[in-house]
């Protein structure tokens, strides 16, 4: 038996055609969760599904699945690729377009190469992953793996007040001829394809990462409190300046949290201070840390050594610390990630065995079911940015090392 | 000849009457330049001057000059005395109300006293000193002083893209009554009295500050740029963060400038991370450095030694530092500061000499005629802010030193 070859031609066409829905003058794209843009690329992806035979079904939750079941498949449970189609307000082309458009290459491969199969093979675009319009992120594989309800978060709005509820509800009806299915299904195993989003395999050279597990993290907020007073009348030694007291904590953090084997990720993205004018001391000084690292146990003991060196070293203004999100670290499993190796040494591909540091829905996924990632290098380690890009020939050795995957998990899995 | 007496209700009462025009629910006060609630509190201190039976005029750059000059006034050249009407958008009662609120009441009772005078006597109100709407603050009074002409500024946008050249001529409409002057005058001396805006006074509990001078200053903007990465999926080595960047030139900035002198002031007022996402390192960090010293050397030298540094400590970030605005240093004219040390001694006051480290319209004043300020203590040293305050007994103190100091200089003077 020979293996399937992917139709490189089709599968760059559709990931452009794909990227015309909601682009933006900057060359970005806004096709943020259950927007129009959003239910323009389901109904675009549901026309691809239809024109292979695919049995394409959607779930309450938005999840759109799509399905390919030769005669043979006597197993129940799928086999499953995907990603999601939505996307930052300013996000790129490949974050989560990807990995759906590529996990039906590798299916479509499969059919024309008449592939015998014990398991359907299924692609799936995971409804709400971004989470910048409507919380939470990942909805849709969360409601996948019964980690939410989807009743519960129905009245969540986004910043123009729209419910989450109101917004899915036209979503769904976008896709009318699509039969609902009412619940989760067992999966005999998961892969999803996604460019790397980070800098380590462009400069390793190598083009199969082989993901390990996702980082846990936290998103905190830190409050200092000092005294406002006037820049030129106040002397140093009299000051509560909550600048200069924000500026010792984030580098205290900063250098604290730095090691050796870059297992820690600590990163202050926003940062405001009251007043906020320049002839005034501030008073206020809020900023976020989002801190990462694979262990529960070492983000668990995060928030109080941050709470106390916050209160340590912003003397004399004083720290509060506030938990504003948690994710937990995820092992994928070992057999999955061992069929990718074996897979990309087979296609002749190197590899690096990696670590996520961005939340994908496989994350959730790996929580019930078999799960494992295959990520490729993406230029600059740019995502979420007009700029994000991979190079054709990564593009191509990611689909042809699931497609592999795929046919290996379906075929010998029980 | 005995001293006249001031009467202390009405000067309380017409500070109280003043903190009603844009006062904001937190108690503090909103009275930008050129709003609706600064013409309002122009013509209630129009009406007062009227009720006074002074003589009240404007100029194109929006000052307000109310005159007294009894019969027998044979000099031209008036003594001055006054602050100015506006506010920050969160500021106090007193800041500015009590330079112009005072003066009218010194004047008011040199005339209740039928006190004979060789030069007139001037209560004035400056326009925008705050700058806080417009820049650039201090404008009445350099407009006075010929530093620059009111017709440069005419198209500098608010924030609200609204030009000061038609919010000027909304403003001086308020007050259709007032002949216009069109040109600065000679004046035969300038006295300000003002809230200290600082904790020295207090500390050392003295009720009148005989104002050396004032420092100069310079504001600066500093530009950090990075390289905006994933939080999650950049290690720390790879990074260029622009956050990490800022926090470090600012910590070396502020341990530079220490002194155990307390001659420099440095403060970071304003800072904001682009794009601003917990979950993404910042690739642009904007804040900016107010740095004041009695030393012009010291200010010039102060703008290259701050670009090494910002570029020193921001690597691998790049900084650009840009001056948004100078203020030289000013030493007040000797002859007014003994005029006010001799008035607070024969009415009893102990007095400090003290070094102002906010600009006032006085420092412009000072560079072309002979000029001086009294401070008075404020609580806790709190300025620019909802709680700043000072007692009756100190307030009341300044008005009579100023009351006498006026005496003496419009009846000695030639």
């Amino acid at each position: 038996m020979t293996d399937c070859i992917i139709n490189a031609n089709r599968l760059i066409g559709r990931l452009q055609e794909l990227a015309t829905i909601g682009q933006r003058p900057d060359g970005g794209l806004d096709r943020q969760a259950f927007s129009a843009e959003d239910s323009e690329a389901r109904r675009l992806v549901v026309a691809w599904a239809r024109d292979a035979g695919f049995y394409s079904a959607s779930d309450s939750a938005g999840n759109l699945f799509l399905r390919y079941a030769p005669e043979g498949t006597e197993n129940e449970q799928p086999v499953m690729s995907g990603s999601h189609l939505d996307t930052q307000p300013v996000g790129g082309w490949l974050d989560g377009a990807y990995g759906v458009v590529g996990a039906i290459e590798a299916i479509l491969c499969l059919k024309e190469n008449g592939t015998r199969l014990k398991h359907p093979v299924e692609a799936v675009a995971w409804s709400n992953e971004e989470g910048s319009r409507f919380l939470p992120g990942m909805l849709g594989s969360a409601s996948y793996v019964r980690h939410l309800k989807i009743d519960d978060v129905l009245g969540n709005l986004d910043a123009g007040d729209i419910r989450l509820g109101d917004a899915l509800s036209v979503f769904l009806k976008a896709t009318p001829e699509l039969p609902m299915h009412s619940t989760s299904r067992p999966l005999a195993g998961y892969v999803e394809l996604h460019i790397e989003q980070g800098p380590v395999l462009e400069a390793a050279g190598i083009p199969i990462g082989v993901v390990s597990g996702v980082q846990g993290y936290r998103v905190m907020e830190v409050v200092i409190r000092g005294r406002a007073a006037h820049a030129g009348t106040t002397p140093a030694k009299m000051r509560q300046d909550a600048m200069i007291g924000a500026v010792n904590v984030i580098r205290a953090l900063s250098e604290y949290f730095q090691d050796d084997e870059d297992n820690t990720r600590f990163t202050v993205g926003r940062i405001t201070a009251l007043p906020g004018s320049p002839s005034t001391v501030p008073d206020l000084v809020t900023f976020t840390i989002d801190i990462r690292h694979q262990e529960k146990g070492f983000l668990d003991q995060a928030f109080s050594t941050i709470e106390n060196m916050a209160n340590l070293h912003s003397r004399p203004c004083r720290a509060t610390v506030e938990l504003l999100e948690i994710l937990e670290p995820v092992q994928f499993n070992p057999t999955i990630i061992e069929v990718i190796d074996n897979c990309a040494l087979h296609k002749g591909y190197k590899t690096l065995r990696i670590l996520s540091g961005a939340g994908h829905d496989a994350a959730l996924l790996a929580t019930r079911y078999p799960a494992g990632m295959i990520f490729v290098p993406c230029e600059n380690g740019i995502s979420h940015h007009p700029d994000e890009n991979a190079t054709t020939e990564d593009l191509i050795a990611g689909v042809e090392v699931l497609t592999y995957c795929l046919k290996q998990l379906a075929m010998a899995h029980n």
